[in-house]
């Protein structure tokens, strides 16, 4: 006979390997769900009662129970006990220890699977909520602050360099805009975990995570989004862009460098993208090719949707406080300013003169090479010298050289100008005041 | 003299770098947009008319040109130039010759950045669609396919391991409506390429690529739901399996061994999951920690999406095709179920005579035990020998060995009984009704 | 002035936010490198003392205080307090606190980016080891099991379906030998942090994580190839293969289902790549585009760190326990030997008669296909039924219907005969005893 | 009756569903694998002569075949025909319609699994080549660069912010060194392709795909370095550093805004870290839970492959001339260098009149403050300012104020000072040397 147990391997003497009962075991985590499984266990005891399968003492007395447990669980008195592999058993042992016979009747029909599944849809129900409100703050105080410093301008970049003049609120806006995609996304979730509908196909409810995929990867794309306001942030907060100052409640020193004063708090912004998207990714791996139904593959879901959702609310509450505290330099911002980023305002004066958009184009790149070629910037060129690149220059062309007047030509929806800005404020305060009634 | 060019390589004479040239250019791929360009473009012109910053004769013959070039793509004699090297400028470029003078005003305020993105969105728009009726192509045949084999019966399994009996439609159409969140996606996807609205923020509308990003999540999670089905028939064809043979049409053979049948097609379908979810992982990395507004990053969005929907589409067709075509072995199905199986059942029987579900679980457990030591199936205990196991046995445990009757019991919605089953055929032949409306 | 703290925020009264002082801490998992940061720390005076920036009497104040932090986490009475942040602060608080003055000096010319980069080399050099043992441990297992059990015969697969005879033994090696791998890695990384040379660059030595992900892919390439043994091994233990049999210590019950058997362990062991590379992908993408030298972004390296080693430490635990207590079937895999896996030794026999071997597979096929039209299996095909596939054929073929000699004709070195299996062992033995000198 | 074809969609009629046949085929991209086939093929031959299953005159006819098909692939006159599915179909064919009968002995006991993986590996090893020297070259402009700019000074950047004066060279030099773990990698790529020893397993030889998973991880975690370094480029290009220009060779202009130079390349290089990463998190994906041995999800290992082959040698080249002919602002960066920096040497004067280093830190930052609050530069402090904070300062502290004196206290191998910077280049052109010959 081949391969009898001890032959290779004399540590494993009994019953169940001890490494393996720890790697078996969820507790450590899942005891986060303490109240959605009594939540749960109460209304299936409802449940059970309807059916006749539990008399309606019996149910009185597995409620009663299941409040005490609570109870200890609330004031912290619960014991864990070494055979409580998760927090399913570690309830149900407990309501057993408390009122005996009937609670060996709680599960009837009921499989650990379907147990799991629904405590952590009601676990992840409230997880949510509890993100849109953090959500919610982060999103009401930027727009406050662009309300308040709707006056300012400041260089607007694409590529990393200078574009055209902008406001500073129309740039925290489009921050808190790109927040927006986490409401479609929480009305998605609150659809899915409404509970209004039934699952149509008992195998499919069991053995499908694709709420906490969802759910994992809506976290990981907000916080992309994050991480690039956080890359924003950095970089306005240089000394060479010195744009804006962190408040120290935000900022470490360095155990080395006496004079330093880091954005540790946007580094560590910047940096959860990656650990939330790694758990988004390696539960998809996990997912890859399991067979349908319950596979003990699936129980990777757990830690990955605690450790997002802690991460997620640190990293919401931690950008508002940033957006809350930081100083922005005004005068910085608009010295940044610099009269070659109004070429395409140079542009648009021949276009408005009846020239196509494409020669407009390519006489102001015309004038701005006869700027740098005298080594001075174009708002500086004399109309002698705009003549010289085309007839259609006149004396009017220095009204292009205001930066206000040329943020205040973008007034569609959506644009740079104050009434455009003032409307996306008006706009999400009305969105928000909805959200939270 | 600090870093004059030249000096550290002579290859970079010229002006640009013909391998930055190739690095950069878009046109072998993005050129599957031009039907969206075009629409784009004339829809623009018609707004430029609006504004009076083209004429009406000037819209006209750019409408007219658009035709033309749309006749020129449609019957392939377009011609590429070398210096096209997007799209858009292919497009515009050959507007230019077909028209000249007016072809210069039709980008009047409006960036490259502006049109890539609305291209894309119409593109997407359509491919969606597609996608749509390639997957209700799939989810009908499936449903179809479950109404006719209703009365087949075969092991349910959970962790590999045999659990249950249950009908054949019923797991059918776990895989079907693991399809369903297709539709739920398709519709938050639809909203926001409807067009009905307006971007609230203009740096936010060209900066972000969430429909992106979105288009391509969903596309794995897609593919990894169909990994899963592919490797249940996989399982399901193997000679140990035996409950399924794959048509010749979706099977090769071996270059060596001339026996083997393989289920490549499976394992296509299986390994593409990890295909589109690297181009989904990959693009979520370049997107991180870019700053706000458009980078030339975000170039990689389209060869991913073409990508993904190619790959998306194949499998989709495929999987209608091996769906549609296998047979199935009913009697190698029927004959793999084992009385074990109904384990649950027996401990139903007890709790039906008022014994709580864990002590019944036990004592089922027990009488397992029974059979396996006598080397006997569960439905071949006496009796007596149950008897020994719990008082509470009697002579009506025999209808306990009935594998129709066991499906039957769960007629609850989403159950595998016949009417709870035919219950969710009727669902989706409604549903799949509406989507085709 | 725009922009005062408080106007947007009341929560953001005090000096530093508390929650951005816990999103900052690491010390709750740094702190498993408090023998690391001693031995550094250790070093690190010594060499002080060599630069004469310590006197000789500072140097041993440090060393011994060292020595007493050192025992007092041994012991577990080290009292973390909450001003530290992490464990390099909480060593250095304890130190003053221990010895006054001179600990002010231990950091001359130090930054505390040095120090945890040297922590972690050294930390993940001792568990790099550990994990070498573990890893030696389960190959050693697999090895000794090859050799006791190098007579069983059963199918090789490929494509799921059953290819030609091999050994159990020669299948149990190709894990091991998959495992190799590992060694190729360990002896990069052992080379890595050897310490036998520096850094080149200063800037490159703290910004750079390169060890880090070199560890972490490492121990996703480990686990993928894991999980390709784990699903291996669950379908053998599935009822209808039933090659293999877990121990009842490596095994679960179902709470609804009494007959149930799980083979918890290998769905646990399959799960897991997903989670490594979890932990791998997200910290890749955490690097993506940080600017050069130390970025904070850079913490989320240890607690990535930590978890793949108590992962992979725990697979390989158990990987070890399963492959030492699993009972294999040997009856029903040679039963499950059928002579259509002869068919390639079929043509060849036709090509030792000089028969080309694409014209050879050709005949064989024909032959297949005669039995399966008859529904006798192939060596039920009489020397008749062969002579009209081909003029070839003659008594003699009789002598290749027999799975042991088919077996024995791969001789050469990695097949699967006797000696080819026993040389692969032997192999393996010796360099199993190099790695444990 | 049981699933009839037919029954469910009247597309699939015919042997092989078209869809089906065009998923199946690799021949579009394995193509450029034709010549790495040929020369296997060529070395099979003579095997099989020497086992005498091919004649010698056979052999002979193989290998002029053989030899034609190169010359044909060559001119560009080879003619892939439909039925050819991969590129060893497509040389076998040929060959066969060139000799006839003994092509069909060519394959005589190697499967076309053998096949695949010996052509990847030495089309791999070719491409590795290629990137080596593609790399080398990008190594050797940068050293080059590092020896003419040594003089130049800039600040370092931790956390994005100024930390301490460094060189430029060895800021070049950093990224130079970042890229030597390439030459680890090759060095164990050729090792595992160098062909020297032999496969230990001959179902690992054909099922695991290590050699792939290595290369896809060595290009990304290569691409990411390279994606920081572009990042770094980036913010130097700014306009608010401006410490580098870029060649117009490696920029792009605006369609709309006259003025912008975009610094594209930099931006795609950034991105490609991304490309390159989801190629290879997919692939992993793909492999995780297969069974072992050959299965059909492999095949997504080619494209990946080349996609990666192309991505990283674009990336490599572009980067070496971007490093080539960028012009560096010494004027600029020097004048980024500001007295603050210095307040670590500050520090470091005290500790060496015997002061501890953790409190020389603090008085240190204590001046920064008082240099603050009079909004004076911290060289501006009087030494009586000075000795206000400390006692221990004396005139001699002028002495600190020099920014090259400071770089050159970092005399240690892998430091900033000139020597040391000199000695790093030194190195890495001895290495160059050694690599190229």
């Amino acid at each position: 006979m081949a391969g009898g147990a001890k032959l290779w391997g004399g540590r494993f003497a009994g019953d169940t390997d001890p490494i393996m009962k720890k790697f078996n075991a969820s507790i450590p985590f899942d005891q986060r769900m303490w109240d959605a499984d009594i939540r749960g266990s109460k209304a299936y005891a409802k449940a059970l009662e309807k059916a006749q399968l539990v008399s309606t003492k019996e149910m009185e007395q597995i409620l009663t129970g299941m409040d005490q447990i609570f109870e200890e669980w609330s004031t912290g008195v619960f014991l864990i006990k070494p055979e409580d592999e998760d927090i399913h058993t570690a309830n149900e042992r407990r309501l057993k220890e408390l009122i005996r016979a009937p609670a060996g009747k709680l599960h009837t029909g009921r499989s650990r699977n379907d147990q799991v599944v629904t405590d952590m849809r009601l676990w992840l129900r409230d997880a949510i909520k509890t993100l849109t409100d953090n959500s919610l703050q982060l999103i009401s105080t930027m727009v406050e602050r662009a309300a308040v410093e709707i006056d300012v301008l400041f260089p607007g970049y694409t590529h990393m360099q200078r574009a055209q003049p902008i406001r500073w609120s129309h740039w925290i806006l489009s921050g808190a805009i790109a927040g927006t995609p986490f409401d479609i996304d929480r009305e998605l979730l609150r659809k899915e975990l409404g509970f209004d509908g039934i699952s149509l196909n008992s195998m499919d409810a069991t053995g499908q995570r694709d709420f906490i995929v969802e759910f994992l990867f809506w976290a990981s794309l907000c916080l992309i989004h994050l991480s690039k306001m956080a890359e924003d942030l950095m970089l306005y907060s240089t000394k060479e862009f010195s744009f804006i100052s962190l408040s120290d409640a935000y900022s470490t020193g360095s155990s080395l460098m006496p004079q330093k004063k880091n954005a540790d708090s946007l580094e560590l912004i910047r940096s959860k993208a990656g650990r939330v998207f790694g758990k988004c990714s390696g539960f998809m791996m996990t997912l890859k090719g399991l067979p349908s139904t319950y596979n003990k593959d699936l129980q990777e879901d757990k830690e990955a949707m605690f450790d997002c959702f802690d991460t997620v609310q640190a990293v919401l509450q931690v950008t508002t406080g940033v957006m809350s505290t930081l100083k922005i330099n005004q005068s910085v911002m608009e010295a940044a300013l610099s009269p070659d980023m109004l070429a395409t305002d140079l542009a648009y004066y021949l276009v408005r003169k009846g020239v196509p958009f494409r020669e407009a184009h390519g006489v102001s790149g015309k004038a701005v090479f006869a700027a740098e070629s005298q080594h001075i910037s174009l708002n500086q060129l004399t109309v002698e010298d705009l003549t010289a690149v085309s007839p259609l220059f006149g004396g009017d062309v220095s009204s292009v050289w205001d930066y206000r007047s040329s943020v205040e030509q973008y007034r569609a929806p959506g644009g740079t100008a104050k009434s455009s800005v003032a409307a996306q404020v008006e706009h999400l305060r009305i969105w928000l005041t909805k959200q939270t009634q």
